[in-house]
């Protein structure tokens, strides 16, 4: 590519670059010089830049625009999404932000101003003001022409919204269903009036929730009064949905979620979103030394009993790990609640019941092939059966409670279960052996 | 809902009906018994009644058509998303499915039992054949005239798809292109050729990454010869999406990942999925009682090195699960490549140097707490250190080889690698502590 642009003239270029998609080339711009990046845009058409950038870096695309010509720059900013723009304005210096936001239509670029006061990870920060709005009162014939006079710049384009005198979001209607109608119909005779919005604090997640569930490509974002803000695209929602999966399957591994993908973060980061739970858990689990001094006496006359900890206790810690993950999962996509708590305990426990039966058997055989006395295997065993139990137990109950704490449920990670399970289950282990071998 | 069924008449029925969603109806009519079920979709209007079927499971979607009137069941039958209706055809016995075909329109009925012949999670068995098809040669006007004609039928609504006279993809026009333009002007002007499609056999989760990477609403599908066989719509690749998540998650936590959400899992089968990784890792961790006898002699002489062993090697084990869950994600997401392998290695070994180096200091101290000899300390810091970095770089490098030898990454689950680092860290413990303490 590189040489492409070095080389060829002006219309080969374009030629070559018209030949692949847009998130491709930016793959591929990313890794140009600076020099060469400004060169291709500057002969780009404004539309193909406008798309191309939307996939790159907030901060490398101020940096290209404000390298091209003001007019050029006016072009190319306003084909792009505007939600991508209010990015890109809130990455940058607010004195740059300001420049860039006066070569914009003044109405547009309050719009975009608009959308910069959303918080993070909220709807409203997801939304573009490049929908395509009409009034109840018009006929469709109208609705058309006002969909032709404006359509170029929509990026929603398979809704009409329907808005009254103040914004106020009214209802909506499919371009199917416009095209398919009379065309003399007024609007609010097709209008689907009861449309599912969400307010511009609402968090992403759980507008990514209701587009699931309704199975929507668009959702509109409203705000305290009602009145039509933007509309959140299905491309940004199905972000989300990666993201905080990611998010979960970092925190059940004993992390802090990383906020930049794995490459883009330093060392220095990936250190500090695991040292805190890794301490934490660490003093947590300097309690199993405080077990065992309290048990050295059991532990010397029987050393035979020091053969099986890590056994029984990552056993208990693995039967843990299972049930957490796959609870934490299910109160994620909703499919438990708070109020199964007692059908999830009963299904954990029966479950914990046949698995530690099973394991508990083997784990008799595994000692007296150690060749333990038959005491110590009687031992490992009935202590394998009540861990697997116990953990189950625990960990089928614990992100319940967090969850109706409404704290986050896979705060009980798979390293945090382990380490709970490895205390109580030396304890459970001495206990038990006291017992069997009246020590 | 049983009440307003049972007591009222029709009209007030509907009423009452068309105020909800089709989502949170079918979520009711679940509920419902079998006789008020039938009732209901007796009077409902055939679209709502397909909308509502569509949240339904297979069996039951069969159950409430089978017990309609001939006519009426067609009529819902058709207004059915026809990969919805392939899905129920395939649940339920071949001959009750052969008598519900024929009850639709021949054509249609033959497409239907196309999408029957694609293996579950392939793309082909996502795609509907509900699409608007044209051709090239036609012009805008023309196309315009069959979208008002079929449209009524199709669920893709955004795009027209161009095949040629063997059915061939052509290439693709979204309505709004097609509304924006020239009533005069020919297809072929204003198509883009370049249209993304994907093959029926390809796996559902490839699918959802392609339409991730360029934000598509829509997938086409098509045969070996390029013939389109239907689309994907956005809403069953979030689905995708999310059961792609749901499994990776359940597959790090150690179990084999669930096939129905989690209560419609009996105790068995959640007993199934999970007791075969816990007798794998049970046999694996069995070696650490293997290594603990060897060095039972070490362990009597110097008893104070048993009290530190779950905290050692469990520090190692959350160690190695923070690395391995941000990897595999990582990996699923396409964020690393098997290319990247040294880069990997040496964030994580660099990241583990320091992680490992706070933990040692935290462990040299938690020893001198515990009143054990000096020399112990130092055995506990070097061994936190030296198991630190151990399960960093195997939980940095195991993942990748899988994903290498194209086996699943997820395989390296949390229980897996906490296995791992309690048996290889029970060697370096005792190691270090012979060399220290001159054992």
């Amino acid at each position: 590519m590189k040489k492409i642009i070095d080389k060829s003239d002006t219309k080969s270029i374009i030629t070559y670059i018209e030949s692949f998609r847009p998130f491709d080339l930016a793959q591929c711009i990313e890794q140009l010089e600076s020099k060469e990046q400004i060169k291709l845009f500057k002969i780009l058409d404004p539309v193909m830049s406008a798309e191309i950038l939307e996939y790159l870096e907030p901060v490398l695309q101020y940096r290209i625009l404000n390298q091209l010509e003001e007019t050029l720059t006016a072009q190319v900013l306003h084909k792009m999404s505007s939600d991508v723009v209010a990015d890109m304005m809130l990455a940058i210096h607010r004195y740059q932000a300001e420049k860039l936001l006066n070569l914009l239509p003044e109405a547009y670029g309050q719009k975009v101003q608009t959308l910069m006061t959303f918080p993070e990870h909220t709807a409203g920060s997801l939304a573009t003001v490049d929908y395509i709005a009409a009034r109840s009162t018009w006929t469709l014939e109208k609705t058309l022409r006002h969909i032709r006079k404006i359509g170029h710049k929509a990026e929603i384009t398979s809704y009409v919204y329907i808005t009254g005198n103040k914004g106020e979001l009214l209802g909506v209607v499919s371009l199917k269903k416009i095209i398919l109608t009379e065309p003399q119909t007024q609007i609010s005779e097709i209008v689907m009036g009861e449309v599912i919005s969400v307010p511009a604090s609402m968090g992403q997640e759980e507008a990514a929730d209701l587009l699931t569930r309704y199975d929507l490509v668009a959702l509109p974002v409203v705000d305290q009064q009602e009145r039509l803000i933007g509309v959140i695209t299905v491309d940004d929602l199905i972000d989300v949905i990666h993201e905080e999966a990611t998010e979960d399957i970092q925190k059940l591994g004993g992390s802090q979620p990383l906020t930049e993908p794995y490459f883009k973060s330093s060392v220095f980061q990936l250190y500090r979103k695991r040292i805190i739970w890794l301490l934490i858990l660490f003093v947590a689990e300097a309690y199993t030394g405080t077990v065992l001094r309290h048990y050295e006496e059991t532990l010397s006359e029987v050393i035979a009993l020091a053969f099986f900890i890590p056994l029984l206790i990552g056993t208990g810690g693995n039967t843990g790990t299972q049930t957490v993950s796959t609870l934490v999962r299910a109160l994620a996509v909703g499919e438990v609640q708070f109020r199964d708590m007692f059908k999830v305990i009963r299904k954990e426990v029966t479950t914990g019941l046949m698995t530690g039966a099973t394991i508990s058997l083997i784990a008799i055989g595994r000692a007296l092939l150690l060749g333990v006395d038959w005491n110590v295997g009687l031992v490992v065993g009935i202590t394998a059966l009540t861990i697997v139990i116990w953990a189950s137990f625990v960990a089928a109950i614990l992100p319940l409670i967090l969850y109706k704490l409404k704290a986050d449920p896979a705060v009980v990670s798979s390293p945090f279960i382990t380490t709970l399970v490895d205390g109580t289950g030396l304890v459970i282990y001495f206990t038990i052996a006291k017992i069997v071998l009246r020590l």
